[in-house]
């Protein structure tokens, strides 16, 4: 039933609804990064013939002052609004509108006036009173003595000077500062935005594993080794070191080499398996070192301008200390031994899922934030967090929220690759950034549906799509069979298609040896010490490295939601563009999904959206060569090659003036 | 901010999402009618491999115990669920979903089993555990039975016996019966339904003015005058007799013949400037008799199965009791003096506009109430509301919902004719019914595209539009210039297009004479006595009373959803089709919207809708003829002629069986 409404609510009679955007009702915030705008709009309405007047209100969810900012009625009663944010903090908006009084005393009064009415003392003698309530409600002096002047005016004015206050530009904008909103309505409840930092939504992160970061084939690297992989990374471009687990690894049923069941004395098992004699998530794992050599890693990657990201998987292996401290927080068998984790047929018997559910649940709850506060105490910011579809979303609602109260910079990137409304649904919950599809989209058309989804729908308001082309447990098809353009095709398209990417390191090496018919890594390093070349000939680092550098260069490349998607007569070429607002920085990028063959077609600019005429010509520079062409209009010939040139990222410049026949661009 | 929750509600971890039917998230109660089908689907799913149940839940909104129906799930973690209602009064439903622990062990013991384990000890333990809860559960003593010994059976069974019982259906039906709903998620709030009498959604509707009654050319009729014609209303076979206002006409200001602002001695005035020293809105203009008299007409109506609607029109004449009552209800001048109505430079000085913002609001309200509690108490439970939306949703939310409480056989239909989505929030905000653009909608296209809106899009759970060819304030130019045929027309579109629809007295006279130029009648009723003769020649009274009857013996014209349009090649016929979920009642319509020429071609009948193969004959039966024929497939020949026969209403008999060579159809 509806809620009873107070008498003021009864007489706050505008209708305000259909309110854009607004995530299932307001049930979840939208997300926005400082300093992104926010359009707003939303059908606003009300009874009889008076003029209206809105306000889009935001603030700090702490706070009670609003902001304010008017909003325009558009067509069909919807209006619109535009706002930003400034801080790194929980917000809410809303709307507010009012019957306009002074408003509708214009129109009214110019419609009489215009009828040819010369005695209109009456309506004056309305408009000044209006005007006279406004000088009471006004809070500086200066607008008080104005308006009150202006009472006096309209009330001694003939109909003819009358007319003339009644459009009087002053008068207006003073009337517009110092509304009568005592019958304003304002839309209930609040909705909800969460601010983040703009790391949230442009980034390049690089995935290894500390132990492997000397590449050694029969012993682990430890904290204190990994510099030189960081500056390697930093030197290509990334912001972002993410680690798998560090945390003590188990014994008890150990994995060995390639995922077998049994393990060789000296194989370091998987680092999902956490917890051991060592401790278990607020541990580390002692190969790598100490936590005071983590700390001194976080350090030095600050120092470096870049951060760290830690991996969040609640799994316990069965030498956990939770095991013994908490045996409650497990499943149980009807004989009272611990359950391990099955998908029947498959059983795995090195990890024990823990039971959200137990009759000591909220002590669980607390811990697994207590275990993420653990590590922002340690400087840590970003937390790629492992399956988390396998634990319930009001816990993960809750969790960061908690966490993101006290520490609104942390980010928390949902690893789920599962069914669509899940992966949406952890978004909606909380998640800063998620996995997606990405990973196993090839085609053209496959690619420009997906990218379209997220960057043009209402997900663009909540899901915040991080692109991996690969990771430790995946290694597609396409990077398996496709070669080494394979691989700088799929990273032009990660590091361009979102604002977020990552790579799983190998990745620069063009790595693509699997276990046969499967997309998982032969040798993988999650089971065993793997060694490495890290400027192995045949890398892509350089690439990768102009890739990053063109990403940082140019604003429109730190924009989600500008995609476009444009027409080129090739079934293997993706045509997009990104282009700020203002036009001042346009992007074109063309690259072939055909790792095989070159590919040439004709492409169309839409010429039109960036304001250049279709009979001007204007310079394509391409950013990864440097090369330049002179293109016109909106049909211009590429072609592409996957070896040399597998994509083109053109940065359009525009044609300013002429030097004798020479043509300077801008 | 979100609310806080209850430890409890933090473990109800169920996500429901994206319900349908849904009104702006559950702000607005959906209607539906007695036995009227609800049909509900929503995204449920869960974090991890858990098997899922859902119930659909509803109940009346005063009581405390659901009713509930098992969902089902559909793809893409969708599900469905049916359910209807049996009482006129306000309900509510949700959906309860929970991981079916039993489900779960179900699945997984087939899938150990069909993987060859034989030891299946412990599975079978844990099933074992599951039903002794379910016993303990269970409510009936023979469950209670069964249950506990279904439990030691598993408890005893080998793995083979094992499997069995695990998809024993008696014991998948008992443990469906009694399942564990400790941590069942709830969906909240819960969504409302206005649950109305079923004549809301199903009724024909005849307005005259009871002055009119006789059709004397210069004196008006009274109630007791008014039996003749609601008898003849009767043999046309209409359902809802709508009187314009009944009231007291003011004399200041009074209105003459065609709106002239100067009345003559004997001009009976405009019922819709209501109050005289006679009265306001709770009393009878005394031309038309006492309340005496209108209480015995409301009884003879309900004698003939016939209802009478009132108007509900919120004006006062200067001579209204409240002018002088309640001088704070309405607006003043700066001198003082009570403002007329204005719409510059219109003047209505005959109408006093009433101020809901007054601060005397409360009573103004309440007395509005007080207005439709009067007339319910004389019998009406119909009222027509002229012009809503010049008077505060809210209002109207607050008022429809206190009066049906106590009355929800109470049925409010809007007369706004105005923006469309205010149009649609006087419907969500309690409007039973409302008046539409039909009125102004002639070709194909457009009633094809007007229709789909109304009965296809989320419209049909809150918009039910009330069909009228003509009101006392229009005449549209398709009837002013499209002679006899125009009045067939429309009448049949109006009849068949939706399921509530009414005609204004005059229109089976074929009345069209306009004030020129516009599109409304020459010397109205609205300011004067009208001489008529009710059975004129070239009236389409048998026609009407055809069209009445088809609708009342073919279900399928009962339901408002059921509208399908179907292609013709011919862009002045229009096709349609209304069936029962069951294809037990299927009728064709098809209607030329041209009134001057005859109008031919192929219409394509959806055979495959109805279970008919495209090789079959069948027979189709003009229901207003009588005529016969028999077709054949998808593509069949019409012609229809405006004269003569402007529109096929077809009932489809379906081949069953041959007699020698003779076809026999159902």
């Amino acid at each position: 039933m509806t809620t009873k409404k107070t008498d003021l609510e009864r007489l706050q009679t505008v209708v305000i609804e259909n309110l854009e955007p607004c995530i299932d009702a307001g049930r979840y915030p939208i997300k926005r990064v400082i300093g992104q705008e926010l359009n707003v709009s939303a059908d606003i309405f009300k009874d009889g013939h008076d003029q209206l007047s809105a306000n889009l209100k935001w603030r700090k969810a702490t706070s009670t002052d609003w902001n304010r900012t008017p909003m325009k009625p558009t067509e069909n009663d919807r209006w619109e609004g535009v706002c930003h944010f400034i801080e790194n903090a929980p917000h809410e908006y809303t709307i507010e509108a009012w019957e306009d009084h002074f408003k509708s005393w214009q129109v009214e009064y110019a419609k009489k006036y215009g009828a040819g009415n010369t005695d209109l003392r009456t309506e004056l003698e309305e408009g000044a009173i209006l005007v006279a309530k406004a000088a009471e409600r006004a809070r500086r002096k200066d607008d008080q003595k104005r308006l009150a002047l202006f009472s006096q005016q309209l009330k001694n004015a003939d109909a003819h000077f009358g007319a003339q206050l009644a459009k009087n530009p002053e008068l207006t904008g003073l009337m517009g500062a110092w509304p009568d909103l005592d019958l304003s309505t304002e839309l209930r409840p609040y909705l909800r935005v969460t601010v983040d930092r703009s790391e949230a939504l442009f980034a390049a992160w690089y995935e290894f594993f500390p132990r492997s970061a000397d590449g050694k084939p029969n012993t682990g690297s430890k904290f204190r080794d990994c510099l030189g992989r960081i500056d390697d990374a930093k030197a290509m471009g990334f912001d972002v070191i993410y680690f798998p687990p560090i945390h003590p690894i188990g014994f008890t049923k150990r994995k060995g080499k390639n995922n077998s069941t049994t393990s060789e004395p000296g194989d370091p098992g998987v680092p999902y398996a956490i917890g051991s004699q060592f401790g278990g998530h607020k541990a580390v794992e002692p190969e790598l070192g100490t936590l005071d050599d983590f700390d001194w890693l976080v350090d030095e990657v600050h120092a470096r301008g870049m951060e760290i990201a830690l991996d969040f998987a609640i799994n316990c292996s069965p030498d956990h200390p939770y095991v013994k401290e908490h045996p409650d927080w497990f499943f149980h068998r009807p004989d009272g031994s611990i359950k391990y984790a099955e998908n029947p047929p498959k059983k795995y018997e090195d990890v024990y899922p823990l039971n959200f559910y137990n009759p000591d649940w909220k002590n669980l709850w607390e811990e697994m934030k207590e275990v993420i506060l653990f590590w922002v105490r340690h400087g840590v910011r970003i937390f790629r967090v492992d399956n988390p579809h396998t634990k319930p979303n009001s816990f993960w609602e809750w969790m960061i929220s908690e966490v993101q109260r006290d520490y609104p910079d942390v980010i928390f990137l949902a690893e789920a690759f599962t069914r669509p409304k899940m992966m949406k649904a952890l978004a909606k919950g909380g998640f800063t950034q998620s996995y997606t599809y990405f990973t196993w989209r090839n085609t053209k058309w496959e690619l420009s549906e997906y990218l379209s989804e997220l960057t043009q729908t209402e997900m663009k308001y909540y899901f915040r799509a991080n692109f991996f082309p690969n990771t430790p447990d995946i290694l597609p098809f396409f990077l398996q069979t496709g070669g080494r353009p394979a691989f700088l095709i799929r990273a032009v398209l990660a590091a361009t298609l979102s604002t977020v990417y990552g790579i799983y390191s190998g990745f620069e090496l063009c790595e693509n040896v699997a276990v046969s018919g499967k997309e998982e890594y032969l040798n993988s390093e999650k089971y065993q010490f793997k060694e490495r070349d890290w400027n192995a000939p045949g890398n892509i680092k350089d690439y990768i490295a102009k890739l990053n550098a063109i990403r940082r260069a140019n604003r429109a490349m730190h924009e989600y939601e500008n995609l476009r998607f444009h027409t080129v007569e090739n079934e293997h070429i993706l045509f997009y563009s990104k282009a700020t607002e203002a036009l001042d920085n346009i992007i074109l990028v063309l690259v072939s999904v055909d790792p095989f063959n070159p590919q040439s077609g004709f492409a169309y600019v839409p010429v039109e959206n960036f304001q250049i005429d279709v009979a001007d010509s204007y310079q394509v520079e391409d950013l990864i060569t440097g090369e330049k062409f002179t293109w016109r209009g909106r049909r211009n010939f590429v072609m592409l090659d996957p070896n040399s040139r597998p994509a083109h990222i053109f940065r359009i410049r525009r044609l300013i003036g002429m030097d004798g026949a020479q043509m300077i661009f801008a």
